[in-house]
Formats: structure tokens, C-alpha cells, sequence
């Protein structure tokens, strides 16, 4: 399987290649973005989206605004303007999605590549070619982390089991098999018939649209529910764990992750279902002790009152519209990562994934 | 403050009035019923919806299938027809929206006024006029249950109280000031400043539709949530209380509501914040026992997959579209009904209010 979410086309100056998400189900229609803008632009309006993904566009972002400066006749001047943009690129790019720490953290890690090599003597084009190096080395660095977190999670799920997930943490949101759909789809390679619950997500509709989508091309029973179905399909449908990818995580296993997830873990709870988030370390953001810490981006109120362009909320009535939740680490069975899983998770577990992460 | 949810228009023959929810907020449309099938129809597709609102319905609907015969030349013959009409109305209307077991108890309570009448010697005209007028008696109930439901429940509120309600349990859901809503308008008039979040409630949007409409009509400061902020809501916005409606209510308080509902009311359990339902006696149905015993109607999958007559959910994926959950009683702080309220509902409270509603 591979859907090209974001790829690199060609070699400097080079195009950033997105599937525009904001298009399916409907049409697959790739985005060839060659302007800074047009990359903060795509990160906004979620035409690329999911945390890992973001952070592989985010990366070739820094590349996209940089490879213009490429051309300048050398010296001292073009260095100097090439660290400067490198500052102002990474800014910008950083400030498209506030709560993805994988944004930062891919972004910053180019930019660094970047103006390492700068302050070490390299011509501009050569800079920005390491740069390049760095954010495919983020690209093949995530399909592998993918595959290695599908391979941890694939060993909690049995032949026959139920999943139930929110949002997209598939295909789609990262450069490989996904997070949280990655573990499915690595139980279902092993052979176990899983089959799934994709509740459709409000506002944006992530889960009928992208995980039924991806879910479905590859071979996977899929059922689309509402959100507030998860009581519902708890006490009737036999789940057997809820699968869910994760925006930033707090050292002590906090969550943020998309709006709905908190209520769904409360509900899962409650039926005695195990909640499992499943991302990679560049997740965790080990600076913000908990969940209190994690700024939480707010959206439009039109997401909510409109539909299709269509109002559907009365005129001069407000919504509240955060992108995202917090769940408690309380209420997660154990975040599955690259290096292994920590359950339950608390700064201790957490810790030990690091170590074991730094050693690997 | 009166919506015309469903209304009488003329004497024998007469047209039932309906206001078109399908159509709201954007048009408020009176449809004129002026056959069963179409009565049918209207419950059916929600143009009437809301459990006592389609008790009322169902009532006048009763009498709209039988005033065609009241023209017939009188005599035994004559006689007959209406009892069998009678029979085969009633159990039509009853088959439109099988959980709301307000319909029931109402087209029950009509057609049996109808053949009682017919059995007595009455003539068709008279016999049908009869049963006008016990529908009229219905809508003239219902609206004075709504108004002792809001004095009960709004003593339950206090000035600045935050509540937080799912679908529409309002004026549109009702002949009167509606049920949960019918409280917030009451403690409102009583010069409590009470605010309200009302959820989206998907698939059909009641929520972002209907009860953001009709608070905002009636001055109440509203915010449209999607399903799945419940448990943002709640940790961040002082949410004092959750108040819903009823469709069926179980001897031991086991309630039947929107689909939504039951996972609300496990994440209010979560953050200590008081669930009450609102709902009229005639929403019981003691010869049930539990929630188990309560039929759920599953609607069509394009509820879901499709929005706005656009599919968004690929082509070929399923969905698991239940109208309603059961709420168990244990994660009810109590029903408020026109005679009291039963908290927490256990049997021996419910048949309490029984008692008193007998006696009252």
C-alpha cells in the first residue's frame, strides 16, 4: 500500500506534492505547491493534515521557501540573507497549525540542517540541498516509525476484533502506513480479521471521508457511525479497543488529539473498552508537564454553522469550535509508539520510551 | 412565546397545520395535511417530530384519516366502516416512528374515543367530531404538561446556570413550551439569566437547526457545539447541568432519547455535572421493565453517508444509523414530569409519580 500524501517531485528547485484531502472522497487530486505560501496555505486548510504528515510537509516547506535563494551569486551577503529567511520560513511555517509539535519539531530540525551547514561554509545551493537530505530522511524516517508502531500495536488486537477510531490517524496523515489505521492495517497483513467503527468526525468529517476512505482501498469492513454513537456501538457492537493518533502528547501522557476524542474515552471507559493512542515520540512534547500546558488551536465558527456553504445554524448564532481535546492520561490504556508501548502512561513510562528511543 | 408546531385548522372537515422543521432555520413553511399518507409522511421525514409533538400529530392524524366518511349516507353500514377505518388508521400511524410511544398512547387515545362513541350509538360525523375534539383536548394538554414540566425543572436552575442539551426538546418538539427546553424558557421568564450549548446532534441536525432557532427567538443566549465537544464543554465552560427529552421511559427510568444521548449522559457522569430528563408521563411505558425491552428504530444509512443530497462517505461504505440510545437510569439525577420529579428514578419513584398523576 502506499497513498502519496506528500511526496517530493523532482530534485532543486523541486515541487511539494500533496493529495489534496479537502477533495476526498470525491476526486484524488494532487496539489503541486512550489511557494512557501501555498505550503502554509495547504497546512491551514488541511490539505495536508495529520501530525506526522504535517511535519514531513512541513519540512519540505522549509526547502520550498529556501530553494529560490539557490541561484544568488555566493558570498558572505547570500549567506546572511539565506540564514535570515531560513528564520523567517520556519517561523511562518510553524505558526500554520499551533497545536501539531511535529510541525516544529520537523520544521525546526530543517532549518537547523540548514543553517549548520551555513555557519560551516557551504555555498547557499549546497545548504539548501542538505536541507533537502533532511526533510526525505523525515519522510523515510516516519514510514519507517509507521511501520514499526504497527508492528507494537498489531500485538494488541486478536483475529475477530472490533476497533473503533476518530478522526484519521491512517495513510493520510502520516508519509507511511499510518498511526493508529497502521496497527490495523498490520493486524490484518498478520491475518486477524479486524474489522472497524469510524466515527465521521465533526466538523470536518475526517472519519467518513479520509479513514472509510483509505480503510475501504485497502480491504478493511468499515462502518461509518456519528459521533455520538460510541455509547451506542460500545454496548451493542462487541469493541474491542478504540484506536485513536494523538496532535501532542505531555510528558505525563496527557493528549491532544482531535475534538471528540476526550468524550470518546470517557465513553470507552465506562464500557471497560481499552483506549489506545498510537504516535510517534516526535509527538510528545516532554516540556509541558501535562495536558493544562498544551495550547489548543481554535477554529471558525463556520465549520459548525455552516454545511457545504450552506447555513445551517440560524444567522447571529455562535459556535465553539476547538480543533482539538485533552485527554487524560488516566483514561489511556497505554500510547504505542516506534520503540514500544507505555501502559499505563506516566512521566515514568514515558521516560523509559525516550531512553529506550535514544539507545535505539 | 408560540411556535404553531401543529396546529387545527377549521371545524369537520379540517386541515392539519404543520410547521416544516425539515425547512428550518432557513424557511419557517406551514405544510397543510389534508390525508393520512400525508400525516404519515410528515412524521416520517420530520417535517413533525419531537415525541409529544407527534403525539399531538398523530391524534389530529387520526381524525384526518376518518372525516371523509363523515359525509356518508348514516346506518350500521356506515357504522362499521369507520370502527374498521378506525382500526386500520390508528395502526398505520402508529408504524410511522415506532420508539415514540407518545404516538401510541395519543392515536390510541383518539380512536378509542371514536369507536366508544360509534358503539354508543353515536352517528359517523358525531363519533368522528368526538374524536376531534379529545385530539384538540391532546394539543390543550400537552400544553399545559409543557407548562408544569417548566415550573418543576426550573426550580432545579438558578441564576447564571449553564446547561448544556441534545437535539430538541423544545416549542417544535411539542403543542406547548416544549419539555428540557420548556424548563430553560421558565427559568428564564423568572429572570434567571441561563445560557445554553446545544449540540449539533447528528445525523439530522435538531441541535444547530431547531433549538439554536427557537433560544435565540426567545432571547436566550445560545452556542452551537458539535456531538463530540461534550467533554471540552464541560471541563472548560462551567456547565451547571445537561437537560434532554424522551422518546420512551422504561418502568425503571431507562430512557430512550436522540441517538447521542446515552454517551452525553456518560460524560456528564464523568465531570459530576447533574443529566436530567424532562419528559411528560405519557412518555413511560411501564410495561416495560428496563432499557433492554425498548425498540430502536434504525434509519436509512444516507442520513450519514450523504450530506446536503452529496455523498461523503466513499461509495460503498456502510453505516450503522440507530434513531435513538437507552440511558440507564443510574446515570440519571431524575425525570422531571407535570406532577414531580423522580430522582434518582428507580421504580418505586416512577410508579410515585404515578400515583400522583392519578390522584392529581
Amino acid at each position: 500500500m502506499h497513498i502519496p500524501t506528500v511526496a517530493w517531485e523532482g530534485d532543486l528547485p523541486g515541487t511539494l506534492v500533496a493529495l489534496d484531502q479537502t477533495r476526498l472522497p470525491r476526486d484524488a487530486v494532487a496539489l503541486r505547491l512550489r511557494t512557501v505560501e501555498e505550503v502554509y496555505d495547504a497546512i491551514l486548510r488541511l490539505v495536508i493534515r495529520g501530525a506526522p504528515a504535517i511535519g514531513v510537509g512541513g519540512g519540505y516547506g522549509v526547502v520550498i521557501g529556501l530553494q529560490g535563494l539557490a541561484t544568488r551569486t555566493p558570498g558572505a551577503d547570500a549567506i546572511r540573507e539565506l540564514v535570515s529567511e531560513t528564520d523567517r520560513v520556519a517561523a511562518y511555517l510553524k505558526s500554520s497549525r499551533p497545536t501539531a509539535v511535529n510541525l516544529s519539531w520537523a520544521v525546526d530540525r530543517v532549518a537547523d540542517v540548514v543553517r549548520t551547514r551555513a555557519a560551516k561554509g557551504a555555498t547557499v545551493r549546497e545548504a539548501v540541498a542538505a536541507g533537502l537530505e533532511a526533510a526525505r530522511a523525515l519522510e523515510a524516517d516516519d514510514r519507517d516509525r509507521c511501520a514499526r508502531m504497527g508492528e507494537h500495536g498489531a500485538a494488541l488486537l486478536k483475529d475477530g476484533d472490533v476497533v473503533y477510531t476518530h478522526c484519521n490517524a491512517g495513510a493520510l496523515a502520516t508519509a507511511g502506513i499510518g498511526t493508529a489505521l497502521g496497527v490495523v492495517y498490520t493486524a490484518h497483513k498478520q491475518g486477524k480479521r479486524v474489522s472497524v467503527f469510524a466515527d465521521e468526525t465533526r466538523p470536518l468529517l475526517q472519519g467518513a471521508r479520509l479513514t472509510a476512505w483509505e480503510l475501504q482501498r485497502e480491504g478493511v469492513p468499515v462502518t461509518v457511525v456519528s459521533d455520538g454513537m460510541a455509547a451506542s456501538v460500545m454496548r451493542s457492537q462487541r469493541v474491542s479497543a478504540v484506536v485513536v493518533g494523538a496532535d501532542r502528547i505531555a510528558r505525563n501522557g496527557d493528549t491532544a488529539n482531535k475534538i471528540g476524542t476526550c468524550s470518546l474515552a470517557i465513553v470507552a471507559k465506562h464500557f471497560g473498552v481499552p483506549f489506545w493512542v498510537v504516535a510517534p515520540l516526535s509527538t510528545f512534547d516532554r516540556g509541558i508537564a501535562d495536558g493544562s500546558g498544551i495550547p489548543i488551536e481554535m477554529r471558525s465558527s463556520e465549520e459548525l454553522t455552516e454545511m457545504a456553504g450552506v447555513r445551517v445554524a440560524p444567522e447571529g448564532v455562535g459556535a465553539f469550535n476547538p480543533a482539538f481535546d485533552v485527554t487524560p492520561a488516566a483514561l489511556i490504556a497505554g500510547i504505542v509508539t516506534e520503540v514500544g508501548i507505555a501502559s499505563p502512561p506516566t512521566p515514568e513510562t514515558v521516560d523509559a520510551l525516550f531512553r529506550k528511543g535514544e539507545g535505539a
